[in-house]
């Protein structure tokens, strides 16, 4: 878990930072920039999803097995402009093969700024 | 429209590059460095959907009303290695306040990596 | 609101009960039949789907506004096959203009059957 | 498939029709009753949902395999009103357990009125 966070780049390029794992719960941080932000001034959708999808991925991988993402649906809520947002990923249900979880992306004022629902797949087993 | 990619900073960090801008369709390339990578080595989900919601914002926002992501659904369908991404937006249906328009993005080969389909909703007017 | 569920004729054809409408949450059953079953003998994802669809409709046409749904996003966990299932709907976020809703679709020993993600639109006032 | 269509009672229930079943593609046709409208007299999003979910339930079970329904992501474009809507089914991509279907659903006019995508899950096989 901590290796594959310490590994993912893109995560790195990001500048997320892993706040806590612990079974069924991930909780990451991601200090906004001027990097992350959109033509428009405020942080571009994709640097949320980022955000999200990440925390999402720590929950999947955080196993035995390893899963990949299949489908997400994610709700776009408010615009993030300053501080630091952070994404919390909890299971909602997970069999052998699936699992579903979801991820609240929230401001330093506790406001939700996204929600993103996940179904992931595992291999093997 | 030039000026909103000219001024998108996240889409800077990511290498993206404007291809296409036409109505009611949009083609964006992002050539895959070590940078989009996440910790298994194949490029990070984040990036796909990033690169797949700035030609969906370019194209919610190619007329004169400002649009905003309401709500993506993406499914990631084969992991993205080396080469270049290309995602193409196209403008399903829109009507004064909600547009609909999906996206694809496809590795250099031609092979859809992703199927994203978004829903903004345009304010004012 | 009581009128709404009153006058909604497929509700009616799939049997559906009104358990509870209060702010912020709706609550409504279906005894599972014959009727509801696909062509594998377990309950059809359009009868778990329109459920769930009408606990999201009672609850955005819940106040003075009203609402259409823009965009729905559901995961289908385990199969329904006898007794009565429930949906519960909540509201996530709602401003003038967008609702988020959520809906959760339980058997009668709570296991959880479908997680159901409802983008709606107020118009007017 | 024949077989599961005929056996299909909800799909019986909401009077569909089976107008084309070939490889990749799958069109299902549904007359509008009083009996598929909701409290605002248009048809109800779990009607024109059943539609196209059971399309998709066709066009993933056309094979030899079985397929699920894992995850569903709907677009409501316009209302339906009378008539007779079509849901047209297209396999998007398939591997050996996992497959991703597109469903328009649409008017007499040819209208588009909702865009549905759906990821199935196949066993065993």
């Amino acid at each position: 878990m901590t290796d594959y966070f310490g590994n993912d780049r893109f995560a790195s390029l990001l500048g997320l930072e892993l706040l806590e794992i612990s079974p069924g719960r991930v909780r990451i941080r991601m200090p906004i920039t001027g990097n992350h932000m959109n033509g428009f001034g405020i942080v571009h959708g994709g640097a949320i999803f980022s955000l999200a999808d990440t925390a999402f991925a720590q929950a999947v991988n955080g196993g035995e097995q390893r899963g990949v993402a299949l489908e997400v649906s994610i709700s776009f809520i408010r615009p993030g402009k300053t501080g630091a947002l952070t994404a919390e990923a909890v299971e909602v249900t997970r069999n052998r093969r699936i699992g579903i979880y979801e991820v609240r992306v929230s401001d330093e004022e506790g406001a939700l700024l996204a929600l993103f629902k996940g179904t992931a797949y595992f291999k093997g087993g």
